[in-house]
């Protein structure tokens, strides 16, 4: 099969959709319902419809456009990414695995190919944790990790609760009812920039993942005492800051001590109130990320930052309120459509390795709803998150076709 | 001479100028030029109106309202403080020196008196630094220590202009023409909270200040690297936020290091960006507080900062830049003008003492026009900056009667 990627048309595409932004280029800022955010859905919504899938979205705005195969009632091969953005981020993360399954499907299409089994396009809701300080919104909740009990307690940091945000989005209906059906989807292959710089490193095209970080986030809500800097001496002080500042040094020291180096532990997030310079801090919140490939390291870091902020927060006067916000397991990839993977790269000499994914993805859910794999494509310097992320055309290009190619074999898989 | 303080008229006012605020009550918030800002100068304007007073305004906002004495030609004698708030503070910091120097002026007119000099209330633009990052701002410019070159390099967090942002305000004109020319007035009297415990300590309701803290103010910009919190393994890392956190702990650790106890050393302000939970804090940005009654203390504890800085920044691979706002010698009051309110209230038995001042003010500059001195009252728990800032009314009006009777004194001195 002689399978044709577009890269004029993915490029422009990918210009197209960074153009949606809320901040000026050359970052990207797209928060979930965001205006730009809305206007990217529009687009991707115009752009399947152009290419004749059948499109439905749920009640969290996740979206599934499907190219119908003969075999309709068949298991389901799946795959997709976000189009959400952190802000002043770049326009690779994501977005590569929305545009480039959309272009993987009309490769095939434009290559005759008939699917067995449906090839469906997910664009899942809220990746990013920006709005609710929860990643992966929208593949957890189809995954059936978060009750709709649990959703309804989700306020974005104006206040506002994710009904509310929803409805006004313009996705109403019962959250009790997003949760994928157990066997919908035969497979799930989700196209990515490694976000880390091995595979440039290696000189390798295509990564083939087989694990991926398991993360944990905490919040911690710091209520110190505030007052005017002049005139509170040292010793009668409750500086909430100085508290959060011993904190986000402990958060690096746990993952240095955990003997795994690949434990990385990040404060993301530090603000304070009332944010005056002659005013002490009386507030402070903290978010922070906890990560490795292995369960064991990961929960020590943890303990050993709760364990520290405690112990920071008694001496020094400071009421903390800890939220462990999740800690999910790590997800392993699928042993099968790994290998089915690699025997499209084999089958026509594109290099590639087998490999971990240090980021989390979607895929770490959908692993809980179907055999799950990601290809990882290399992106320059590693470099993700920030205006300068970039994935080279041929790159994107190579990572599409062996997507289209895997997407192929999965859907004439008995 | 009998002086009656109107105390429910006084209270009421001061409700009234709370009211004008951007921020949901009880806390207070008037940031420079903002609407609440705006109309609460409506509001004072209007009361000096209502007593007969001669209105003026200068090309930076400083309002000046004078009871033309019988011996017009002589230096006036002034008084007063300031109206703008940082965000979600009291209700009494700055306006019971403005609104106590109108009723002190009232209650003179009601009681009959003539005034020989004239008696001036004096509303400082922005004494808090929140809009601009320098505090005092209207007197420093009145005392002639910022030059027209160096104001027109203010901006704002939104990177507007003080000329911009003046104008909006509606005023215009020459600042060169701002600054107070010699000897305009004999003696300035600044009626303030004490924003510290030690007359409610001692059980005292006038306190005279002798001195002034000096403050510096420092600002430091780092730019670190930022990058997917899962993908960039600690080792690679240069998180602007670690060198921020490290250079906090640095401020409190130089205080607690000159030997002086009354050196107070603060970061009010910490700002993160991105700012995401899955995001490595690219860059920070600090602003510090430095004060002592004496420089030399100070400059230690700010130069101890300044050397912390650079080694976290070099050990981290951080690009640090540093900018010294300000660095203001202490101001001491006038002795004759202590001796002259102390006798104010002996007169009348009042209890006080002579004090110094941790919190500066626009003394700290009127010091460098006229002799000056200022009088406290207590507020609850010494308290400032904090939406439960309190001071008892029969507090104020014990500090509005000395100030009058120390106003009358002051116009009648040869």
């Amino acid at each position: 099969m002689n399978v044709t990627i577009d890269t004029n048309r993915l490029q422009a595409e990918l210009g197209q959709l960074a153009a949606f932004s809320s901040s000026q280029g050359p970052g990207v800022t797209r928060v979930l319902w965001s205006e730009a955010d809305q206007q990217a859905r529009a687009f991707m919504r115009r752009l399947c419809d152009q290419a004749g899938l059948r499109v439905r979205e749920d009640a969290l705005g996740n979206l599934f456009a499907r190219w119908v195969g003969s075999a309709p009632d068949l298991p389901a091969v799946a795959s997709g990414s976000h189009i959400d953005a952190i802000p002043d981020s770049g326009r690779y993360d994501g977005t590569v695995g929305v545009l480039g399954a959309l272009e993987a499907i009309r490769a095939l299409q434009q290559a005759g190919f008939q699917p067995q089994r449906s090839l469906e396009l997910i664009l899942f809701t809220a990746e990013e944790p920006t709005r609710f300080g929860i990643g992966c919104l929208g593949s957890r909740v189809l995954a059936g990790t978060l009750d709709p009990a649990a959703l309804r307690q989700l306020r974005d940091r104006a206040g506002a609760t994710l009904d509310e945000l929803r409805a006004a989005a313009g996705f109403v209906g019962d959250l009790g009812q997003v949760a994928l059906a157990p066997g919908c989807y035969s497979a799930f292959l989700e196209l990515h920039i490694e976000q880390g710089p091995l595979l440039e490193q290696a000189g390798l095209p295509i990564g083939i993942v087989r694990a991926i970080a398991a993360p944990a986030s905490l919040r911690i809500a710091l209520h110190g005492q505030g007052g005017h800097a002049g005139a509170v001496l040292m010793p009668a002080r409750h500086d909430a800051l100085l508290a959060a500042a011993e904190i986000a040094l402990a958060v690096e020291a746990a993952a240095l001590a955990t003997g795994s180096p690949d434990t990385v532990a990040t404060t993301g997030v530090l603000r304070i109130e009332p944010g005056a310079i002659n005013s002490i801090p009386a507030r402070a919140l903290l978010e922070i990320d906890v990560r490795d490939i292995a369960s064991a390291p990961r929960d020590q870091a943890l303990a050993a930052i709760e364990r520290a902020a405690d112990e920071i927060c008694a001496r020094r006067g400071i009421h903390a309120e800890r939220t462990l916000l999740n800690a999910d397991p790590p997800a392993m990839g699928d042993p099968a459509l790994i290998e089915l993977v690699a025997q499209a790269c084999q089958e026509h000499g594109i290099g590639h390795q087998v490999m971990v994914s240090r980021a989390y993805h979607d895929s770490l859910f959908m692993a809980r709803v179907c055999p799950t794999s990601m290809i990882f494509i290399p992106c320059r310097g590693g470099v993700s998150h920030r205006p300068d992320e970039y994935a080279a055309p041929e790159a994107i290009a190579r990572g599409v076709e062996v997507l289209a190619r895997s997407l192929a074999a999965a859907s004439v898989m008995p």
